[in-house]
């Protein structure tokens, strides 16, 4: 019988000897792959989390001790051993629960969270609370190393040192973010590695934190001897964790950035790497690396997300010095960019939509405000059936509504290359390109449009009474839009590809007051604050009728995108029906 | 004969002695006092650096040097000294140089800067282009202990430190923010002082900086020296200087906090505090010491601006544990609030507009996603004659389009007070209440809405034809545009005081549709991805027309109210014309 049959609760593992916790281990280890082989998710990140996890919930109370797991990925040891194995061991239940944590699943989670740098915050409010209230528990968090570069996570730590009294931080130490650590800090970490966390020079007691080192981080009783000093503690303790990320499993232990993540099947992967297949990330880092060998002072910036961007080791390597992993630091990445730019170099930022979020105040102050001429590439901008933590849908209000910004939205190949290369080499503007998320659209025709011509929209198919707006990817389902129109309302409708979603073309929509009753606008986003609006808003004061299709303003959790597309009515059909309802 | 007369470019101060650097500080400090004396603006920061400045100058090599100032509140005296004198030195001409740095006033500017801890994340950037364009010049960052709590700060020390090329940070330590420093950092700055830069355990070490302290950070000869030494090195170095806050100006340097900015004619300010008036400060304070005295677990936050929101030393006081200042740092203060909220305590987060922006990802992630029921209140938003760094008409597109947020605009002093006496109550939402800037509007009549039942406009008056929405304050403008559309075109318009901004009331706006034909928005905010615009989208497929009005998306600096309003058409002549265009 396995030792996880009976472990259901934290209770269970109180229960258990130090041998059965071992042995617990490696039924977790077995669990994670099995679901990480079944659905996809984090594999290195909870492989190498395990002990820490039992011991965790070996000395603690959760759920009245309180963990918080930053980003909350390598929350899947916690999930099973709160109820939540199923999960794990039943490929029929593994959707069901979630790959983050999540309130709604256990009484044991506390926050929905994904993204970095935020749990040594979110628990110094949660002990600023029980210390109002009177109340005695302990309040944890579980940071990685890599997240300790972003500001947020440094801003906690300032703020949790002067608390004078319960929190403990365990800093999960794998000598790793996504990829490699980046910047100073990790220095200190190494050294404190080094010196069996004795050196002198330590930031976290710089910082005002009591310390204490675990080398063997992945050995259970050494954790639980450790744990069990700093349980109750009345003041601000770090309690720095040395383990080995994927461990247990060697493929995940030997490459430990591409077995972060991985897609459902991997056990069963091919070693030989598929074909390349050209697509808009190939593109983009095929045209950095031209420009580099053509001499440019062109610099390729990650926010420690390379995979997400498809900017590969061997795409590093071939930069050198022309690339930067600023680690997890959005606001960093983009002020950094701004810097490049304003002394004469050539930035060129790729981002996550869901990750820019961090930077709204960077790119309105450091960038935009002062005219700086680089280039952001907003990565997987969309409505997505992804978790509530990572959705992508939010990126066009947020940049959209900056002053200076020029917003670019291309709808195929050629127009992100033009895009692409006019924002390079232009010095005047503030840029961003949404970089289409689906398969790679081709005109076959260069685009020699001059971008420098802000908000001129394109008239793809000059038609009648209708003009179809398709923002960027969401121009070929304006294709399909205007030819069920055309099927079924007999109307040829005018199909234009706007570009730009920083301004609109009052010229061209002018125009359409003469011969047009109605203005169809699709985006591939959120509705609220985003392009349709400001469409919507230009032709308030006239006749023409505006219909704006795009997503709610809504947290989607694991809604599949057909669905989201009925729910949001964008579907040919049902647009053509709105239409029919409305025109003349 | 003044030193300074003969001062025009920072290469006249490298023919300066000892002895003509010190008499040009005080001719410096001088300058400084008369123009906050007859302008208002940054005082204490910039009394405190003079040395430093000129030290700076005599040193480095500007504009081939690059200097960055962080904030750059403090960069009178380098305007001073870089061909700016006239705007310290001739009331007539104090307008015309801001107060901040501005690459349009001189080469020696090479950002507009306004919000915190950005100045090492800029210079990262500008030494990392000067690397690929294999020049040669010293890149210095200039930031003050205050700066060094804010997230990017940290983010960008990370990386500055591993550029392994020149960077120079002079930490100027004056032991200040604007209020007291706060966090576990600062017991490091004070160790370090203490030991003359000798102690191990040194936070700039540990990030992986060369290090070197000046204890005279006001003594120009001693300034000088350091920074001869670290001049043209090729490795990043912090200089860390102790610098006194207010210097030569006895009063800053006895209240830092009161003295750090100043309204115009301090020196002859009365010295006994004028009479309280009842302001929407005021019955905050107020209301949270109540509650507080109740029992409440309150905790009423500010991120280092504790003046902007008139929380006085008096309250910080009274309120003992219930008050945290965390420090620059939005994005801590606004996941502490959730956290605080999440663990069942009451918090209330009062920030800047201009400033929140830096949080606007913990508003998402932290905040709305877990439906935290944390109250933030937004101060001073609105269109403004403020800087181009410090507009504040951003925070309706950025917080209103987050899922999940209340956010509320009251119209006057009944409405503010049940509103915030509801959201602190309530255990459901994130909310965010727009705090109105301009002075108290009193109904005299008590609010008794329930704010649970969202999105629900309040009919002020009803009317026909046309239909008038105020948002929060602009509900005062939008009755004065009520009255003349009635003396004008002879309507009597409906009145409605939407109160949310967060959603729009569909059954309110469809009832319009039977005998209103024309809906105006006022809004005291930028239009793009704003409240307006949302009215516009729905209205889009009906046959009611709509007119926005309120900010255009600029950049505005320092432009008169009055002026803006007219280029805006917030005018109730100019709303009048344009409704006499459009009605039938």
């Amino acid at each position: 019988m396995k030792i996880l049959d009976k472990v259901n609760t934290p209770q269970d593992v109180k229960q258990l000897s130090v041998d059965e916790m071992n042995k617990l281990a490696e039924e977790i280890r077995e669990a994670i792959i099995n679901r990480v082989n079944t659905i996809g998710g984090h594999l290195g990140p909870d492989l190498g989390i395990v002990e820490a996890t039992i011991a965790m919930h070996y000395v603690f109370n959760s759920p009245k001790d309180k963990f918080i797991f930053d980003i909350s990925h390598q929350c899947y040891p916690h999930k099973i051993l709160t109820g939540r194995k199923q999960g794990f061991t039943n490929p029929l239940e593994h959707p069901e629960i979630s790959g983050y944590s999540n309130p709604k699943e256990s009484a044991h989670d506390h926050f929905v969270i994904g993204h970095t740098s935020t749990s040594v915050t979110l628990a110094t409010g949660m002990a600023k609370a029980r210390d109002l209230k009177g109340e005695k528990s302990n309040i944890i968090a579980l940071i990685g190393d890599g997240s300790l570069s972003g500001g947020e996570a440094f801003e906690g730590f300032n703020n949790a040192a002067v608390l004078n009294s319960n929190i403990i931080i365990i800093v999960n130490d794998n000598e790793m973010s996504i990829a490699e650590n980046q910047g100073g800090l990790y220095k200190n970490l190494a050294l404190l590695r080094e010196t069996n966390g004795t050196a002198e020079n330590n930031i976290f007691t710089a910082m005002g934190f009591d310390y204490y080192y675990v080398e063997e981080g992945n050995n259970v009783e050494k954790l639980i001897e450790t744990l069990n000093e700093v349980k109750d503690i009345q003041h601000p303790v770090v309690v720095h964790i040395h383990t080995l990320k994927g461990k247990g499993y060697k493929p995940a232990e030997e490459d430990k950035e591409t077995y972060h993540w991985q897609l459902p099947g991997f056990l069963n992967k091919s070693e030989n790497a598929s074909q390349a297949v050209e697509s808009y990330n190939s593109i983009t880092t095929d045209y950095i690396l031209q420009k580099q060998k053509e001499g440019m002072p062109i610099v390729s910036i990650t926010p420690a997300t390379p995979g997400a961007t498809e900017y590969s080791k061997d795409y590093r390597k071939s930069l050198g010095k022309h690339f930067t992993d600023v680690g997890i630091a959005e606001q960093h990445a983009v002020g950094y960019a701004s810097g490049i730019a304003k002394n004469g170099g050539k930035a060129v930022l790729g981002v996550l939509s869901s990750f820019v979020q961090r930077a709204y105040d960077q790119l309105s102050q450091d960038l935009a405000l002062n005219n700086s001429p680089a280039t952001i590439l907003v990565y997987w901008g969309g409505i997505s059936n992804a978790d509530m933590t990572h959705l992508q849908t939010f990126d066009i209000p947020l940049i959209s509504n900056i002053p200076n910004m020029v917003y670019l939205a291309p709808a195929n190949k050629e127009e992100y290359l033009a895009m692409l290369d006019w924002s390079v080499k232009q010095n005047d503007y503030s840029t961003a390109i949404r970089v289409p998320f689906g398969p790679l659209v081709s005109t076959g025709i260069k685009d020699n449009t001059d971008y420098s011509i802000l908000n001129k929209f394109k008239v793809e198919e000059k038609g009648e009474k209708i003009a179809i707006i398709g923002v960027g990817d969401f121009l070929e389902p304006a294709k399909e839009v205007k030819l069920e129109i055309k099927n079924r309302l007999n109307i040829n409708s005018t199909l234009i590809n706007p570009r730009f979603l920083t301004g609109v073309d009052t010229e061209l929509l002018d125009s359409l007051k003469k011969d047009h009753e109605i203005v169809i606008t699709l985006e591939n986003g959120v509705l609220d604050g985003g392009f349709g609006e400001k469409i919507a808003r230009y032709f308030g004061p006239s006749n023409m009728k505006v219909l704006n299709y795009g997503g709610k303003k809504e947290f989607t959790d694991r809604v599949p995108l057909d669905e989201l597309y009925k729910r949001y009515r964008l579907k040919k059909e049902l647009i053509t029906e709105d239409v029919a309802k409305i025109i003349d």
